[in-house]
């Protein structure tokens, strides 16, 4: 049983992690896109004449019937630091002579890693916005039947002037709204192929590297880029929408966990949880939870963003900064989403008497 | 002499500060915004009916001429937690009866605060936007006469293979120039009025408010919006966009430095910095500033989105953090486009012999 | 396969795991303590008076074989925000009327999570003193060995003027003896029995709880302490010393890398890691992995504290946030650890001609 | 009007300043304290033969006059990236010749700034113990009078059971007591004399720098300690020290916050700050104060430990984020207890009826 991080918790999993999310940030799925990559760059490069088409053929077949062995893998990744050259040497080996050698051509680490994550984050991005969706729709219905009720608004912790259920909802709502209008925004920056070869400059594809790299994220499904191994902007800048989203869920979360005092009474939630010593007791967990994960994020947030400072053509430093932090970032937003659909599913509020 | 932050200090200031932007940012910057807000408030709401006419006058005049009384704003500010109210109680004192009750009308303290910096934030963003032009144009410079020259790459802090100098220049420029992009896109949701009246629903303006809003906003140059009192997803959108362009000016400078090693002197910098104890030595200060202003602001951006989690209608709490956070993280991106700006002017490569 | 986290992913965690430390902090192992928790006070209650003492023989024989049923833990943990009412219950059936209402006595979460908590950190902090006693003594040995060879040092990632190896291994060697130091003076303050009931004020152990607490630390190999519920600093300040340490092995790793480069051969690392693109190479993963695991590290300090804003008597959002944090600190300390006596098994410093 | 930083702001100051913390902060004390180095060191190297007797008499006569250019410091930090050079020219040029070329012999940069700031700390760290103390004492005081009020206990944001408010006071001050002892412990670590020379092995003191260390550090009121220019980690477990404190401090705001919400209404606190708006209502500042400088404390001091990875024997780049956050952090401890103290010192309890 693991379970260092709350996410892959056997219990605590239960909680913090996301069970739509997971299996596509998991090492099968790495793997799987790793092999996608593979087949997808060997029939590009047989296409444009790089490799033989009998090996474009071979290499995709190969990919697609792939199985791994982890332990090699793990052992390859612990002696070099990253995965791929044990990757490729297991998939050469299954290709066979003579076209195993064509495996990997002319690619490096950053290519095969790097767009393996952007293909899962093809995945990913989509299920965030329909949460997003999906949430921005359901607080609207609960504005449309009970946005005219009173409610009491607080500034500084203190009674302030009375105001409806709409006002508050527009709180948690717009933030929402502005965050799916990023995601268009900065889809386009980060749903990019890598592809650059050993030190960046596609020098290793003979010439053909741009139009290589084109006929690659067409047949991958994403957009082609400019080498972008050493400049982890994008990765940087989707960091930061995963903590705005979080981060205003967690506002969306500390204003529930407040009106739910017993003494304020504004909302109700549905079922509570459970309190070992405490049988009376019904907890907003999933508000609650709202609040870690937003101070989780903010946190990561930092962490990711140092490592923006990515030196010469490879930093092995501050990339496995990135791997450590942003597939948490995306669980912590994904679970984030789901506990607040779940709370904006029951929530009522009380209107002011 | 303060100078608790570098950016004041009267000595560190030369290293950490900008002398461009902190007049943009300082106290009387700050009161400046605000008069304007108050002044385009009064005269919009005498427009609408909302005050009378002669009031919109009269508290424009006395916005022109007031004259603060710093040592009781910063009293008021430490007991009320904000400025706002020692501020309006002056501003209205100077406008004198009958019209003085006038001032600020149906307003909170975050309309003020928070248009006085996004007012301050339209002049400072041009500014930022320039230099990256100035920047990425100059990098542009340097590759259009020495793109050619070949260069070591390295991965892993290891030699790999020659590429160009063009090759280096790219992953110095690229980001850059989508930050120039980010910045347009993210513009139009942060240059915004604040409008919203003690609870944040522009009931105090009489069922004018959005009209009031908009007509606001037009006076001072900003666009209209909704009510973002406890919505601070712009500001930490923005501060992400600070990170991210100090983030990338960390990488070159980080490259830079370890390119002017002696023992790889692959590039020269002009004149460095001296030393205290070994004079025939020549530091490559800016380089380091650069990583320096990249781990702080990368930092700080952890600590900013920690304020996401804004309870209720208006938290002292998170808005105050904002505050200590925000100007600061301007500050360093700044100077860090001012060190890039210097280092860029005087490099040039050594090639691979 | 799970893996969001690097340190339980299948692949990465031969990179970034540590398999004498994992096991201690797993699942497993924390259900091994919680039940060491349960049976130890439920001994200590029967001695006390507080249940029948038939009930204790019964708990402590429960315990001993006690099965979890781990989805039925993990619905509990997310329906409950924690793991005990679930697990209470679970045990209380399995001990059986009329024995079973007696588990958990007067107790609460904090309690069980928490005391499950130091045990196990009882079983880490040898470990880790006991690596950096190792590797202190190393780099002792290489300082015997070849402390006079001279060194070129380098000050602003400049040459600076020759030292010798001596020199250089203190800056390794002495932080991390202070950190042997600062460890023994926290010790006492960390590895304490959480015992508080509720609310943390004792009450429903009925006059008894300051002397049924000394007893249970005693049967658990912990120091007694009054309540600590709602106090977090004692976790904060552990948290403080896992990053000094993976900061001073960051600091190590750093020189390495610099030391590594090609052009300056300043060091021997025996075996590196290969390159999927250039088989030439052989890059200084355990030094690069030194940096990545300081910062991580770094960053998830800043967000522990965050959680010293614990509201009330039980927050289940800053509580909640710690164990999303502190377990990953150990095992990044504990991974660098590892890959510092790694680096420091094999190095040989190359004297200056 | 500078004020980039809250601390140093004309009018915001007073409520996230301290005056009596600022002038011990301050560049003119920065000054001080380098001048104080300067001379004791002279003093010291003519004692024991390293410069001439006249030169330690003329040397420490000009630093007890010696008047800064600060504009041309500043001009010198920012060409050096450190004031040193600058500083050393100017008080060479004021001791004069022949003896002008004794002043800094054998010394660095980071001999004279982190002697001065260890200096400084000297100062302040009394100040802070005895705020501790009488926080300590006052919360002391009020549990002596009132601990035995029933007060309802709150756990997961929701009632519990009652328990007293001596409960509720241990939470705030067992913390601070044991800070106290934290303080105590680490004190010797930091409190000590920076001397190394240009590459931190005291070889420019002909042999006599150990000896030298500590005839230094007696006339400075210090302890000698090893060389300690690239080993950070007293500087960031003094950081650790300090978020641990205004940490513990933001759990007693956050929870006087909650307590004085008029809704619960368990606290009085005496004054509260005003609403430019809402003239009835009586906001907690202080209590939210101490949150916001909690939450600015523990991101600082993720930081900060990023600074630990400080490459060679000088990295510019470290050091330099060293003086970006320390003295912010300092600032805001001092700010938390000077509002703890106001807090506590109004503070009465509301018994549950």
């Amino acid at each position: 049983m693991t379970g260092t991080a709350a996410f892959d918790h056997p219990i605590l999993s239960g909680l913090f992690g996301d069970e739509e999310i997971a299996p596509l940030l998991d090492a099968e799925a790495e793997l799987r896109a790793m092999l996608a990559f593979e087949s997808a760059l060997a029939e590009a490069e047989a296409d444009a004449g790089l490799i033989p088409h009998e090996a474009g053929v071979r290499i995709a077949a190969a990919c697609a019937g792939f199985i791994p062995d982890i332990p090699a893998l793990k052992e390859g990744a612990a002696r070099d630091g990253v995965v791929v050259p044990a990757f490729v040497k297991a998939l050469r080996a299954a290709v066979e002579a003579p076209h195993g050698d064509h495996v990997h051509f002319g690619a490096t680490s950053q290519d095969v890693i790097d767009t393996a994550l952007t293909l899962r984050l093809k995945q990913v991005l989509p299920i965030l916005d329909r949460r997003l969706e999906h949430l921005v729709e359901r607080l609207g219905e609960i504005g449309d039947k009970a946005g005219d009720l009173p409610l009491m608004a607080h500034t500084r912790m203190q009674r302030a002037l009375p105001f409806t259920a709409a006002d508050k909802l527009a709180n948690w709502r717009l933030p929402l709204e502005r965050c799916r209008a990023r995601l268009a925004e900065l889809q386009p920056r980060l749903l990019v192929v890598s592809l650059g070869g050993p030190v960046g400059d596609r020098v290793s594809f003979e010439g053909l590297g741009d139009r290589l790299a084109e006929d690659l994220a067409k047949r991958l499904g994403l957009a082609p880029a400019p080498v972008w191994h050493a400049q982890r902007d994008g990765i940087a800048e989707f960091g930061a929408w995963l903590s705005l989203v979080s981060g205003s869920l967690g506002k969306m979360g500390q204003d529930i966990a407040l009106m739910a005092q017993n003494e304020l009474g504004e909302v109700r939630l549905g079922e509570g949880g459970g309190s070992s010593a405490m049988p009376h007791k019904s907890n907003p967990i999933a508000a609650e939870m709202l609040v870690t994960l937003a101070r989780f994020n903010a946190g990561l947030l930092g962490t990711l963003h140092q490592a923006l400072v990515h030196e010469n053509e490879r930093s092995g430093a501050a990339w496995s900064l990135e791997w450590m932090v942003l597939p948490q970032m995306i669980m912590a937003t994904a679970a984030g989403l789901r506990h607040a659909e779940a709370l904006a599913a029951n929530l009522t509020f009380v209107p002011l008497s």
